[in-house]
């Protein structure tokens, strides 16, 4: 079995940590100054470990082994959410650095803007497998600042470069490493985790429209209060999903927006961030159903028109058989009972590598489950550990 | 009894609508360019009908009657919220000089700032009663923007006035009229309503403190969600609040914040802006009472710690029976069939006039209850009939 350079590998990670720093996380939102400086920076890790390195149109970097296949792809990406942690994608691209080190037959990828700094989000791994098209570039926005996408790609210097595509039957499967984002596998005192499944997420804006008005002149018989309809729909949901969704279905209100929003004054719209998540898709429709006849019972009761527009709806990516085993087998090794094997309930750019060949996730702990926050961290040895178990996993399957 | 000119009231409230014009509105926000010009154009109109005006140092605007008493004041405010209506407090400063040119023996008066454009609010009225102080105005500033009070009224000319008192003794009572704000009138097919005592506001912060976390990688149980725990607790007002409440009392939440409010973020925290509103203190003290006991026991269910702040705690203001009568008795006399008395569900100078004389409010029909919107309006017959209504009973008032 082939032994990563667990302390090359922890070096390589603290000195990429040093791009963008804050605090004890960094700052690179996909495209800026840091970003690109990380990007450069890996193409040299890259072509030390003997890759031949290159960045295309929308910023992907890749590093394509020159030997003979079967080969894997490893990677993840290495753009930050704003003032968040040193490890989160960037772990799983020099996760791809370390098994290539290790002299295994990897490409390594940081895909472009999986946090969705722009609107689409998922850039890379979505150019890659060949599903976004110049259109969606021509209309994609910062989320941070409303700079147009293409803006950015030139003030980064990509305008004009070539997107690359996965090569055909080139890659076995692909091998992403990531932080947890929860405490499951900490508050087991388990070290490694065994993903089976990306969720998809199925996000919602739910709209009420009521009538605005003057807080003391209008009685409670007379008004349309669109924030209170808002909040009946949402106790609704509170009390019925429990009964429809899943065992780790998740679901979550992010946004409550009520117009104008001022003391006096009864909203007269409301607007509502609405998502669920479930690796399956029955459950999915389930909720979907039942998020659709709580609003038909609201807008049969309410004096405020409810609607529903859907604003993400993906699919979700179930990870392949044999590359599970084969994680399994060297965490069973390296591991021994400090492993277990969960879903993912984020997103990740395995669940769009997965449209094109086998997908797998490793997960490492994190340190209070806290993520996308400086704070966010996990230990050395875990690291280390983690990224030996990937490896092992590689060789063994490249070898069934 | 006096007759009041309606054609030059009418021709007076159209010539003021001149100043600061919005669409069909105005936008007179206190201080401004705009309110300061309405103020001038005042203080010419109360010299023109004999009335001594000057303005102080919180930009109250003052036409003092020269002969012998007893005398009433009449007004109301002048400023307007943000692209709001034309009539709103302008009307019932306007029935003032309607009065004064009537030969009714008025103080007119308008007050600065009843609509809170500044921190504090009723600016003119409190500080004219003495309850308005040099550390408050030193500590406000701009609810829009955010400017220093001293600040505003450096730059309106005002700084360094004195600010005048109310004459003790001098006025025999105060009529404010204003529109209802509300369709109580409009619904019924009325046209003047006989106010019997504005509502206090009792105004609230909830904070909810949870645990901010990925909405992906967080289970359901895991979870301190700040934004469900507010909604819980809001759903519980909605239920127990009517056991509790008065006819007329009303209750309204107008801002729900979550942080940091995003679509795959578990609120950390959620902030909620919550009022009611009732003319009797048994029946805000109930509400107070319900509100506190379901806080205690969203604590005791729920995983995200709720606290409650009082923001405002005003006391109702009663009508004097008196001056209720006089209106009363001259709306039956002026629109006999098309009357009816109501309480103010929003705050008017009144009620802090009322803290030393006897009060009362006639409430002109609002078209569609619109108010706070430069599409506001009343038909100008009923103006008319009562600046008419106001006229006669101020006669009735000062013979009885």
């Amino acid at each position: 079995m082939p032994r990563i350079d667990a302390e090359r590998f922890l070096r390589d990670l603290n000195e990429l940590r040093k791009i963008g720093a804050f605090k004890t996380g960094v700052h690179r939102p996909t495209y800026s100054p840091q970003d690109m400086e990380s990007r450069r920076w890996l193409m040299e890790r890259l072509t030390e470990c003997g890759l031949e390195a290159t960045i295309d149109g929308i910023g992907n970097v890749y590093g394509r082994h020159p030997g003979p296949g079967p080969h894997l792809l490893v990677g993840s990406h290495i753009e930050s959410q704003n003032q968040a942690g040193w490890l989160d994608g960037a772990l799983g691209v020099m996760t791809g650095v370390a098994l290539a080190r290790a002299g295994l037959p990897v490409d390594v990828c940081a895909f472009a803007d999986e946090e969705g700094h722009f609107e689409g989000g998922f850039l890379g791994s979505r150019s890659i497998i060949g599903e976004l098209s110049e259109d969606e570039i021509d209309a994609s926005r910062s989320r941070n600042d409303g700079q147009p996408l293409r803006e950015a790609l030139a003030a980064a210097g990509l305008a004009g470069k070539p997107r690359m595509q996965l090569e055909p039957g080139r890659h076995k499967g692909f091998f992403e490493m990531h932080i947890e984002q929860g405490t499951n596998l900490e508050s087991k005192g388990l070290r490694v985790g065994v993903v089976t499944g990306i969720v998809a997420i199925w996000q919602w804006l739910l709209r009420f429209e009521g009538q605005q008005d003057h807080a003391g002149g209008t009685t409670m018989a007379e008004r349309r209060d669109a924030g209170l309809s808002a909040v009946r729909l949402l106790a609704a949901i509170d009390a019925e999903f429990p009964r429809v969704c899943g065992e780790r279905s998740t679901w979550t209100t992010g946004r409550i927006s009520l117009e104008p929003g001022a003391p006096s004054i009864i909203p007269g719209s409301a607007e509502v961030l609405f998502q669920f998540r479930d690796v399956s898709i029955p459950v999915l429709e389930r909720m979907e159903a039942t998020l659709r006849s709580l609003l038909q019972e609201s807008n049969r009761r309410e004096k405020c028109v409810a609607s529903l527009t859907q604003k993400s709806r993906a699919t979700p990516a179930i990870c392949d058989p044999a590359m599970m085993a084969a994680l399994e087998a060297a965490a069973a090794e390296e591991a021994p009972g400090a492993w277990t094997t969960m879903p993912s309930g984020a997103g990740h750019d395995a669940q769009y590598i997965a449209k094109r060949m086998p997908v797998a996730m490793l997960f490492t702990p994190s340190i209070g489950g806290i993520s996308h926050h400086w704070a966010e961290d996990t230990k050395e040895e875990d690291l280390a550990l983690c990224c030996q178990v990937v490896a092992s996993a590689a060789a063994k399957f490249l070898a069934a």
